[in-house]
């Protein structure tokens, strides 16, 4: 493993599990299932697996003081930071293309820093074997069994077993799929051949530069000029230069759909959740005999159940016959939500930026 | 009207209305429903009818200084104040003796402090004709025609009309009936001959005092000995020994139900309400196309309907998807409650005192 480096992407905006979830305070930056942050834990996962000095974060301008302040473990230098957000190709790209330079037999894991994952050795397994699939030439995109028709994921559709033998099944990708409407979601859930896409990629960085140069030459030549200046005092003055004029576009669309020797590692048991709305909270968080799941609140639930409860405030929360409902309480706002709506709070968002309510953004 | 006094009843707990109503701010001195007080509202409701000279407020020692901030019209030597609560016999008691010592010709108007009366012009009507009703010597009881079957409130049982002619129909009482069980609170409201006992009575104090003597005769004989050193330099070593010995007693248990010539002015359309439960704000602030009821509270409602949002925090208050919710929003404490079980909040107040979670009370 000499030659493998993380990539954590931590650059997202993340606005939905408002109220916690800001502008300012993206998911990923918060405590929000305990003491660590989401991406301590991205982090934490990689302790004795991957050395601090070969983690690269990929964040924003305005997220990377707060993201050092997290991790003092890693080196200043080891933190890439965008300008303005380009999209998942553009942070990838710039990742591939500085290890690339540096280490021109690198392997990296492109890591997502606002999932949850529960079983850490069952990720360390499968991204070593990912590792070893990767310096087969492919791209390896890292799987999650889906376990109902989730409409807010991309899927995955395997073809047959790599030819080669692994520790893990390891497939052919034989087409991603965007996400889809329910009935399409419930056709691939009943097939066993699709996998949700976990955003998470292991591949070696010049074979995905290749990919770049093929499918994104634009950004291929940009990419290569702010290489080529990333070490020296010019530096900034080019990455201020070309960024700007990069078209945002995510790693999926921009290089994968089109992508050849495409792999999925498809896993279940990882206990994974993209954490991407209050209900989920559910499923990563052990609900009580009661099916209710309480977090941070001091609280009195009188004949409440199946509700989640989470206050960053110091309140008393009181409860009176509740059923399914979602309570989230934060010092400027508070939302009550049936659980079944959860998907809702992007409409809040919108009408908030519609309304100009931009403190509550 | 020249000797007709108002005395308005204003040191009660009232915790029902928590987290907002608490032990050292009960629901009269709270801006609840706008931006006057309950107890403001109930002297507002005398302006012009009732000069305030003639206004008395009995109160309890730490609620005084509140009170009569709140009521600067009112001079000093209006409040009576109970050094420790001794039930409403003791209270109207002290008023009707103090009363009696100033004015033997004083009539006296018993209203409470702490419910909500929409309908001020009807309200001077009918304490108007009861005070006529009061000259002819009988203890007049303002009595509201019930709506549904309360089990929260006493009934008084009408019997035939009062052979004098006033402007608005009397009765002679058959009998009061403390807070039924459900099934006898149908029968009531069925019959049509009961009423609700809105705590408010009329009477002269000096035939209100004939009652005391005969019925509660070691609480006349102390509240002359009280009286009598009323305007003295003992006023306060008299009050500080007689009234701890006093036994708490309600007016209606301790007078009213055995009491001679006892008259009851049934009123509808009065607007009343004892705001009694969360619940209860439903009836007295009306509810907008959607049946929400929404308080003080910056608010985003989607698909929500028939409920009460109140919040007395600068805060955004947003809900998806809720029917026949209560919600409830203090700086300390958050109650989210079925709307049919708003009366629940007793048992949250038990459990506070059980936990010993004064803070909160």
């Amino acid at each position: 493993m000499n030659h493998t480096y993380a990539v954590i992407l931590a650059g997202g905006g993340g606005t939905r599990l408002w109220p916690i979830s800001r502008k300012k305070h993206p998911k990923h930056v918060l405590p929000l299932l305990g003491k660590r942050t989401l991406f301590q834990s991205a982090v934490d996962r990689l302790d004795g697996f991957i050395p601090p000095e070969r983690i690269l974060v990929v964040t924003a301008a305005d997220q990377a003081e707060e993201l050092k302040r997290q991790v003092p473990q890693l080196s200043q230098a080891n933190f890439l930071i965008e300008p303005q957000p380009r999209g998942t190709a553009s942070a990838i790209g710039l990742a591939a293309s500085v290890l690339n330079k540096h280490d021109p037999e690198a392997a990296m894991l492109v890591l997502t820093s606002d999932h949850f994952i529960r079983n850490t050795d069952l990720f360390r397994l499968v991204m070593q074997v990912a590792v070893q699939v990767a310096r087969k030439d492919y791209l390896v995109t890292l799987g999650i069994t889906p376990t109902f028709p989730a409409t807010g994921y991309g899927y995955i559709q395997q073809d047959a077993a790599l030819p080669e033998k692994f520790d893990y099944p390891v497939y052919r990708v034989k087409q991603f799929t965007e996400k889809p409407e329910e009935g399409k979601a419930r056709a691939m859930l009943a097939s066993g051949d699709h996998s949700w896409n976990s955003g998470m990629f292991i591949w070696r960085a010049d074979r995905i530069l290749v990919e770049f140069a093929n499918q994104m030459p634009e950004l291929k030549s940009a990419l290569d000029r702010i290489a080529a200046a990333w070490d020296t005092p010019e530096h900034s003055a080019v990455l201020a230069c070309e960024w700007p004029r990069l078209k945002a576009e995510t790693i999926d669309y921009g290089i994968m759909e089109h992508a050849t020797n495409v792999a999925v590692l498809p896993t279940s048991g990882l206990g994974w959740s993209d954490v991407g709305s209050w209900d989920s909270l559910f499923d990563v968080l052990l609900p009580d005999d009661e099916g209710n799941v309480v977090v941070n609140s001091e609280h009195m639930l009188l004949e409440t159940h199946d509700s989640l409860i989470y206050s960053n405030e110091k309140k008393l929360v009181v409860t009176i016959g509740l059923d399914d409902l979602i309570i989230i309480d934060s010092s400027d706002a508070l939302l009550i939500c049936r659980r079944d709506q959860a998907q809702q709070v992007r409409q809040v968002i919108e009408n908030l930026k519609k309304n100009k309510q931009e403190d509550y953004l």
